[in-house]
């Protein structure tokens, strides 16, 4: 594997899961893999979960983390070609991402979408451009359209805790205050369209995802429906997919309740806003899986250095 | 030891200061103990010191420090229970304890008072939640009401100046332009209390320190009184208790001068305005001991640290 | 060597060349030199290559970086002495480097100058401060008036791709939207000094440097008769010397094009503005070095830090 930047570069997602499971039962067995090597995280945006357990992850495989956020401690990458750069960008990430790559060994970027501009957007405009310009391995830590690390983790997290062979999962929208991106909801259903599970998405009118990612997955409108004999109910709020980056419904009746999803498994990536997304009742009970899944991203993240460690 | 928050963490000041000074002389001798261990370091407020000397410390034990300010990096944290979640805050600490704790083997957090909320501010709310929802250590780099590293710092270096077996020293009030916290003062007066010194306090009116934490300790509101026969001058500054908050004098007389405390050792924390705080001449004499105070943060730092490895 | 804040600190440029090359081939070789070692990176300014690639140098010498932004991560910095400070600074530079002298073996600063006050900035307050205050050595990562990291840096580039015994090297102020500072173009112009190199600047009338740096080196108005024969052209804006920190002339005719330069190797110190500085044709042809020299970054940092190492 060159780079990882979405679920489509995981070839078999079982045996990826395998091997992490493996990975969690002995973090260190792989420490001399990395040795002298640098892992460089870019972040073009806000991350704690992400920031924390790549790092972790890195130093679990002995390499170097160097950490920078780019806007804060350098300055505006440009992305757009031919650009006369009399404005705020001070550097074209032509340069940006070649230079970083003489000092890193692999680049993990995180970059938000703008919400705004669906066509640039959906160009993953920085992801590509790193993929194009670096001549390293790159991993997504979150981009416009996917969050990968995110769905490795949720699907080695479902692996887990499953009790039946083929569990039902469902993933549903959640109310939100704020336009929020698309990337775990897509990175989810991608991750869970690979594996051996029933799966559909509950959602209100106005937010069905990128069709061309759902694709044949059964799209509730009614949440009731959707969680009937659920095993697992993945929370998250996304705004509008049509009327792109509005908050076309925020509907509070589908805050995700303990009356509503029973003795599912609950699922969230966090940051959670509580009473808003869901109710204390769930994230407090047994069933939420929520620190869980966050403690699996420090071994989603290894399997993907790992691999990428032992391919370079 | 599970935590380090307070300076009643400290069983025995006197072997705690010998441990200190053992690890001064060999600061690598235990350069092994934090191996494949993760130090992870919460700024909600700035720190020079704090922030450096503990990493060092941790370096020093062979762990890996990774930093994070918690408000830059990431986003606003909910610490009240039960809350609609629908404001500025997009995380409980709830959930960011919990999941940070599987990434650090030992969590130190930083996070100053409000000065505004007396209740708030005294029930810790940052420290005691994560205690109580992390899984792993909290050290206190500095608190609302304390700032236990200081502390024990500051013993040590007493420890290590005094030229009698129970040196008189004198914590005095300073002059600021700006309202301070308590922490440094409360911490410093219970490590006081704890060793074999003639402690006494001095302030102006109006400016005693919570009399629950001073006890039985003699408060002069006479700067000169106090530091007369002192052995030590320890100057901070603070803002009122009783006013809670609020600078209810800023009285230039009470700056620190080399006329007013002759041949004692001079101490503060850092960062000192000087000539505010304090005059150059003072800070510029052989007998001011604040960088030295500053090189103790380390051992301090490396002394809970190594605690904490041993005990879990 | 105890410092490294000006290019007069190289003693023999070729030397020092041939040992960057030697690192460039082995950069392991030393991995033990820095063992246990720290090096505080310190940012009064943004950076990305400084920021990366003397992180990269220190790892391939085993030291532990501990990187921090000054006025970010701490509180602003006083430097002059005897002030009341009862203003915006809350550190004096005197505590400030004494006390990141106990934490760190060796001391790098960035720190740009104001561009309003040239007697402010000619005494180079920040790094002179470090150097007498500080007790552990200091790298210059780029001060008011020089960048010598890069100036070694260009020194090995061009001492790498120079096919003829004496080549023809000119330094060319090209235009910018903004003021900027003479760092890059001074220390370019004082490694050329020192090397076996026909050297020459170009700039429009009103931005020649300070005289008392290009000393005798010719200097010409006219950028294509300086340009003729050239076997590397520096392209490098900088605002008025003379009338300070002033842009007195942003002529759009002196942007480098491939037109201009032909046959000669392009080279900036990055970022640069495309279309602004120099147009894309030129960076994106064979003849462009700025990415190979952005990889010498950590070659040139490397060999600082070893030459301190070894001297310390």
């Amino acid at each position: 594997m060159k780079h990882y930047t979405s679920i489509h570069d995981i070839d078999h997602i079982n045996s990826w899961i395998e091997d992490a499971k493996a990975l969690k039962k002995e973090p260190l067995k792989h420490i001399t893999l990395g040795k002298n090597k640098t892992l460089g995280l870019l972040f073009f945006n806000s991350s704690l979960r992400t920031r924390l357990s790549t790092q972790k992850a890195a130093l679990n495989l002995g390499m170097n983390p160097i950490v920078m956020n780019v806007s804060g401690d350098a300055w505006g990458l440009e992305f757009n070609d031919g650009t006369v750069m009399n404005g705020n960008t001070a550097e074209h990430i032509k340069e940006a991402a070649a230079v970083v790559s003489q000092y890193c060994d692999i680049i993990a970027v995180r970059a938000f979408p703008t919400l705004t501009d669906k066509v640039k957007d959906e160009s993953e405009q920085v992801m590509s451009a790193f993929k194009k310009y670096a001549s390293v391995p790159i991993v997504n830590m979150e981009s416009a359209t996917g969050h990968p690390l995110q769905g490795l983790t949720d699907a080695l997290t479902i692996s887990e805790y499953a009790k039946v062979k083929k569990p039902k999962v469902v993933l549903s929208w959640a109310p939100h205050i704020k336009a929020l991106p698309h990337a775990v909801g897509n990175s989810f259903v991608q991750a869970m369209q690979k594996m051996d599970v029933e799966f559909v998405i509950a959602n209100p009118e106005g937010y069905d995802l990128n069709p061309e990612i759902t694709g044949s997955t059964p799209i509730y409108h009614n949440q009731e429906e959707a969680f009937k004999d659920a095993d697992f109910v993945y929370a998250k709020n996304w705004s509008s997919y049509e009327n792109y980056g509005k908050v076309v419904n925020s509907d509070p009746n589908w805050m995700i309740t303990k009356a509503k999803i029973g003795d599912a498994k609950f699922m969230h990536c966090l940051p959670v806003r509580r009473n808003v997304v869901v109710e204390d009742a769930v994230l407090d009970s047994d069933n939420s899986l929520v620190i869980e899944q966050a403690n699996n991203r420090t071994y989603a993240a290894q399997l993907v250095l790992k691999k990428i460690l032992e391919d370079s």
